[in-house]
């Protein structure tokens, strides 16, 4: 294959890449096999596994997967060795023309054109190396493993189209994706996973739960959470809210624009401004300049430079937070200040990487700023920590691990004193001491700003999500300007902490629906409770359990379809309702409700005030 | 005075406003008395009073008004009539060339330039009136009162500059506002009511209050909510979600822009996109017209004809709520559907409009969309009055009425069948006669897509302010082809219903602010209680009753400082805190709180659980 890397980016593929990357030459020789007009370009290993991009006239689908497999095994069967040829330059361009490169044998008719290209692309002097296996032999820096016979635990994943070099115009190809393990045990498990994370799909269960729309009309990447998905996002801002309101912080709300100047003060206008929303301008300016017949460059440029007023959707709530801050003077006594907000905030992703409600372009920060002394540094930091853990412990999540940011030692590229660098880093390794998890210490991961904490969770079938941050920033302050009055009476510049425990509800949303399949627990399930009587005959015991649970605050339903109780419980199964309450004769002679759990199954029954006592209790203490 | 009115205008003024336009010309009368070469242009009555624009070399102060309201009670005192005179276009030519129209007697020198000009707007043909009192002569249609006795009771209020003809290429004039009552009493309630509302302006008190703030480095008209405003808000918020929970209403969460084509769909791109900020072109967009160097007239053009795509800040919730409801297929059992949402929305008032939280750019509506059955319309609508008198008792606004606005017989502007029309206007006027207040029927105020009702609520000094809304629409459901399968197994257009019981978070809470005079009734209270220990040693008692209120939820702070208490509970009382907690000896022996309100003083001595207990109850209830 023709990937080109340089000595030290060879070395450091994994054993696992390595394995992969064979096994697309595997690939090639299969698809060759069977096509033999194929034209290879391009074929790397890729996270999970590898593709190889080719031109050929069959167009290759899904059904075609397992005759390629079945020739991949033979190759591999045929435990072929993989051998380094280094030519020179003449001898390569011949075997391109000859196609023979890339090829099982020459083919005068079909020369190697994509391998031709790749040629031009080494520089002169440096050698040019190829690997073979059998017949196959391909332009290829390697590395790879000893023999094909390695390479028999694999599967091939989808095709897509794709172009040579990624250039639309160079025309359109085939790419195969597929992947290898180095045992079997490996390679099932890993389609077990994707099949459970296919299962767990958000955009899927989304979709099929009612939780949440995304409608091109109103734009890609921006979230219509739908009343279900609203009800999961209220429990979890109610959850939030009541910690902060435990831990002294003040819960604030800020308009979703800010004028440019609010951004050239902050430093996200006209940097960054790639990743944004293009500029609203003034209605007055706008409309001037049509008149005046000026050009759109002229616009852009007046709206960077600052001669005409703008607006921009906020990316980040900061500087709003910042405003709020500035407009009271402060003591050191009433620091610190925390000021939280569900924000929502907007930036331009590119829409290829937009994907349900985990790469998005509006979300919700659970945001919040700690304005504080830089003594107070250690406690706040601290305070942050505390409330990740227990927010993700009330989820369950307690499988993560802590990567701590520091400043490059070597580097003056940081905002702020070495003092204050010193202390605040201190403040932040002890912090993650106290919290008492595992973590690395990554020198120069740091931003220009300030050193940072972040949490990186696994989930329930072993992904790994970035999830809550702790950022401190001794920039901001700066900018903005910012003071108390210290105890000297003198004016101070306060430190600000960044902080978000889900990052992003939308984000978060969707790692939960995948987490827990659907299957919310019932604090934050949208509906807790299904009642099902067996028939009409019993509707009347049912609406009173029904009004007793509505009472009680619980989101419960009533199902008052003709339908046979099965089907009944078949279905609030498969809208994942927690609690089935069945009512039949039984249960109205007894006086009670027969429980089913979604998961547990039959719970026996029980009077219904004893049953609303019990989930009550279960959705005030959020059990999972 | 100069101003022209139809007849029918003419008879329309009102005795107040007659009076009011009389005081005008008695101003004029004395200022000539004053300044001899005053030229005045054009003096209506508006609301509260009058002004009067002219032009003269000294610049008029407030300072100056005592000595012109002393000549105006002169000119008063001399009880000179108000006559009419009928003269031809010539004479009042000549009598404007010789300054004699607008002024006490010739001036040659100083011709009265601004009635020349009204002279000349005057059409061929028609009747040209003056009006005379004493030696003041004015071109001016009338009507006056009898004489100028009757306007003694005057005041001057405020001056100000303005342009002949809001023209400012016509040049500057001074304009001085006044205000005439019949009678003494009515006048001197004017001035208190003034008084009351300067007192209780919100945009001061929001300011003391600290309950909000605007920042121009954010932008005018958009409002940032403080700690304390921010739990105003919540505790409103609250308020209206217990009730939409009750109500069945589902909540939602939609971003804050939309494509520009959702706005074509609508109706409101490019049509009314003076009131609304300018659109976000794509990014890509505006980078390839930039590159091409179009013109901003051709990116105006393109996203108005929809050749270039965009998004628009949303300047309301429905389009979203459509996509809400379009996104699942409903049966006429699922009906109605109640889509609710604390939506922020976006409109571009001019400058000059904006004030406080009442006039602003940015504002939350507490939003709801109802899709339903024609059949449904009236029960719905019913439940939307409901809510709204929950909202208006419930804030002790019980000095309200209500408007039913219908469609015009003889046009055929209308969107709907007449006979939903017909269905739709007796199921409003039906509803509001459930209600059971005064309502008046104004034919022809309808909206193009239905009829509606407004709330005009008065506040506790008497001004009026129109809140709720409740409004049928006929037209989205029609644009967005919204179906629902009713019992035929065909699909139907469902009717859709908006309405908004506070109209915006914003300017409620403005409302709110001025109403209570910042003394919020506790549930709303941004801090509810105080505790004041009378001195250091009485703190540990002090933290104990805190954190009793704290643990029961209720919003409380501890005045830790070393003042007198007699100084704290000043404090308590600038600040609006509703219950002060008084802890000193007494109290500490008898295991006891003395409690105090902001209002109604000494309250005697209880058991902190005692006091607990109360404050829980009114907090729960919503006591005022």
């Amino acid at each position: 294959m023709s990937e080109r890397k340089t000595l030290d980016e060879r070395q450091q593929m994994t054993d696992l890449e390595r394995l992969r990357h064979s096994t697309a030459h595997v690939m090639a020789t299969a698809i060759l096999r069977i096509w033999p007009d194929a034209q290879f370009a391009y074929g790397p290993p890729v996270e999970n596994g590898f593709y190889y991009d080719f031109d050929m006239k069959h167009r290759i689908t899904p059904d075609d997967f397992e005759k390629i497999e079945a020739e991949m095994r033979k190759v591999a069967k045929e435990n072929q060795r993989f051998e380094r040829v280094v030519i020179s330059r003449d001898e390569a361009k011949a075997m391109a023309e000859s196609g023979r490169l890339g090829g099982l044998s020459e083919r005068p008719e079909n020369p190697s054109r994509f391998k031709l290209d790749l040629i031009d692309k080494i520089p002169e002097g440096e050698e040019i190396s190829c690997f073979q296996n059998g017949e196959f032999i391909d332009l290829c820096a390697g590395p790879h493993v000893g023999s094909t016979a390695k390479t028999k635990h694999c599967k091939l994943m989808s095709v897509s189209s794709s172009f040579y070099m990624g250039d639309e115009k160079k025309g359109q190809l085939q790419r195969v994706y597929g992947t290898a393990f180095p045992t079997k045990d490996e390679l099932m498990a890993h389609l077990e996973r994707l099949e459970e994370a296919k299962k767990r799909d958000h955009r899927k269960l989304g979709r099929e739960l009612q939780l949440f729309h995304i409608d091109e009309a109103v734009g890609q990447g921006l979230i219509l959470w739908k009343p279900k998905g609203a009800l999961v996002r209220r429990a979890l801002q109610d959850f939030i809210t009541s910690e902060l309101d435990k831990q002294g912080y003040s819960q604030v709300f800020t308009p979703h624009i800010g004028k440019l100047d609010l951004y050239r003060t902050s430093g996200h206008f006209p940097y960054y401004q790639d990743s944004q929303y293009a500029p609203i301008p003034e209605r007055d300016t706008l409309e001037k300049l049509a008149d005046e017949n000026a050009t759109c460059d002229q616009l852009i440029n007046g709206l960077e430079s600052g001669a005409y007023e703008g607006y921009m959707l906020k990316p980040m709530n900061c500087p709003h937070h910042i405003k709020i801050y500035a407009s009271d003077h402060h003591s050191y006594r009433d620091l610190p200040v925390r000021l939280a907000e569900f924000g929502t905030v907007y930036r331009w992703e590119q829409s290829g990487e937009l994907g349900g409600m985990t790469r998005v372009r509006g979300f919700t920060q659970d945001d919040a700023h700690l304005f504080c002394t830089p003594d107070q540094v250690a406690a706040e930091v601290q305070g942050c920590l505390g409330l990740v853990k227990i927010v993700l412990k009330t989820l369950g999540m307690n499988d993560y691990k802590v990567r701590l940011s520091l400043r490059d030692p070597d580097s003056d590229k940081y905002v702020g004193s070495p003092e204050n660098w010193d202390k605040a880093e201190a403040a932040l390794r002890e912090a993650v001491q106290v919290l008492g998890v595992d973590y690395t210490e990554e020198l120069g991961e740091a931003a220009f700003y300030g050193p940072k904490i972040d949490f990186v969770v696994k989930d329930v079938i072993g992904r790994e999500w970035q999830l809550g941050t702790v950022q401190v920033d001794y920039n901001l302050p700066e900018r903005f300007d910012l003071e108390y009055i210290g105890a000297d009476n003198k004016a101070h510049r306060p430190v600000m902490i960044h902080r978000a425990p889900f990052g992003s509800l939308e984000r978060f949303t969707g790692l939960l629906i995948e987490h827990f399949e659907g299957k919310f627990p019932t604090w934050l399930a949208p509906e807790q409770v299904r009642v099902l009587p067996i028939s009409d005959k019993f509707m009347e015991a049912a609406e009173e359990a029904t009004a007793k649970l509505a009472n009680a605050g619980v989101r419960v339903s009533l199902d008052r379809s003709s339908d046979k109780v099965g089907a009944k419980i078949r279905l609030a199964r498969l809208d994942r309702v927690p609690y089935m309450l069945v009512i039949g004769a039984r249960e109205v002679e007894e006086g009670t409700v027969s429980i089913r759990h979604r998961d547990r199954d039959d719970l026996g029954s029980k009077p219904i005030d004893d049953f609303v006592e019990t989930i009550r209790e279960e959705i005030a203490n959020r059990s999972l």
